[in-house]
């Protein structure tokens, strides 16, 4: 950020009264500007046919991480709430129609400054097609799911979590899924020397 | 938003590219600058003796709701978790030391474009003691809390969420607190006419 959106003049960083951190503060109208995390919401859609659960994926058809498969999920739009996002993110990329369940997954990704969220969805029908950011779309048992070619960590988490509380339900331990919160740490650019 | 905080040209409202909503778009350089909801997160600061629970509030210093009791809470920043917020704005508005327990409240507020979250905390001592955006600090039991005087509906809404668990708890119904998602609707201004 190098210039106010107010007024249009250079933005200096600097603490305003009060506050404990820099910010960028507009050197002509004194505009604060703050910057804030981002929340990113998606949807986990399950077909589900004797039993076996299959989720359907997009493979993304944009940048970050073009080619690679991921859940519905977007960027949240001023106006709307998580679970209208998370509706609205699998019709546009997924092309598919579902019935919103409970919150499922929310992920802490601090380092790019975002909050991933994901929604139990229950797909209602099988016409579902690739939105304009997605090649393909496709369900996925468990055992055919391409986890080396997942696009995100939190994409790898939610559906790991998912796949153990189905394994928890199967044996009885528990009677309905979770919510689950999870912190995604950068991963090390070296990795430490042994102690 | 009048100019592009990147290059100082005028921003003008178009649908870019792919899109399918207006964004504030550089007359000059191009640079979309998409507007994204905002997360407040705080926590529900608990000192509980001989099994009555006691809430943590604070009576606000500060704009919107200047005099008004609210849980301890604020805009989340970049580079945090979200319980890393509910624990530094704990700290900063009531000085009060927790253990930061589970996500217990989610709740969208989308006409003001806002998502607020409120973690479940157990205040490890009574060394509280009011910040700068706090006139005074005080721990309620329920028949105690200012309940015509809080400040946001989303602190109402968690606290009878909150004691609604305890009930449940108590009377065996369930063994642990809930995670609760309620969407904030924007008061009618005008009461609609009856059908």
């Amino acid at each position: 950020m190098n210039f106010c959106s107010e007024c249009g003049h250079a933005v200096a960083l600097a603490i305003p009264e009060g506050d404990n951190r820099p910010r960028h503060v507009c050197t002509q109208c004194g505009t604060i500007h703050y910057q804030n995390p981002k929340m990113v919401i998606g949807s986990i859609p399950v077909w589900e046919e004797d039993g076996t659960p299959r989720v359907l994926l997009c493979r993304r058809a944009i940048e970050p991480r073009h080619g690679y498969w991921t859940l519905p999920a977007g960027f949240m739009e001023n106006g709307e709430t998580t679970s209208e996002a998370a509706v609205r993110e699998t019709e546009e990329e997924a092309g598919a129609n579902i019935e919103i369940g409970n919150l499922f997954s929310l992920l802490n990704v601090a380092h790019v400054h975002q909050v991933h969220m994901f929604y139990l969805a229950r797909l209602l029908d099988l016409d579902f097609a690739p939105g304009e950011e997605s090649l393909e779309v496709q369900l996925f048992a468990e055992r055919d799911i391409p986890w080396d070619d997942l696009a995100f960590p939190t994409i790898r988490t939610t559906l790991e979590l998912f796949f153990a509380d189905r394994v928890k339900m199967r044996e009885g331990v528990s009677r309905s899924y979770g919510v689950h919160s999870h912190d995604i740490r950068r991963p090390m650019i070296a990795p430490r020397e042994p102690d």
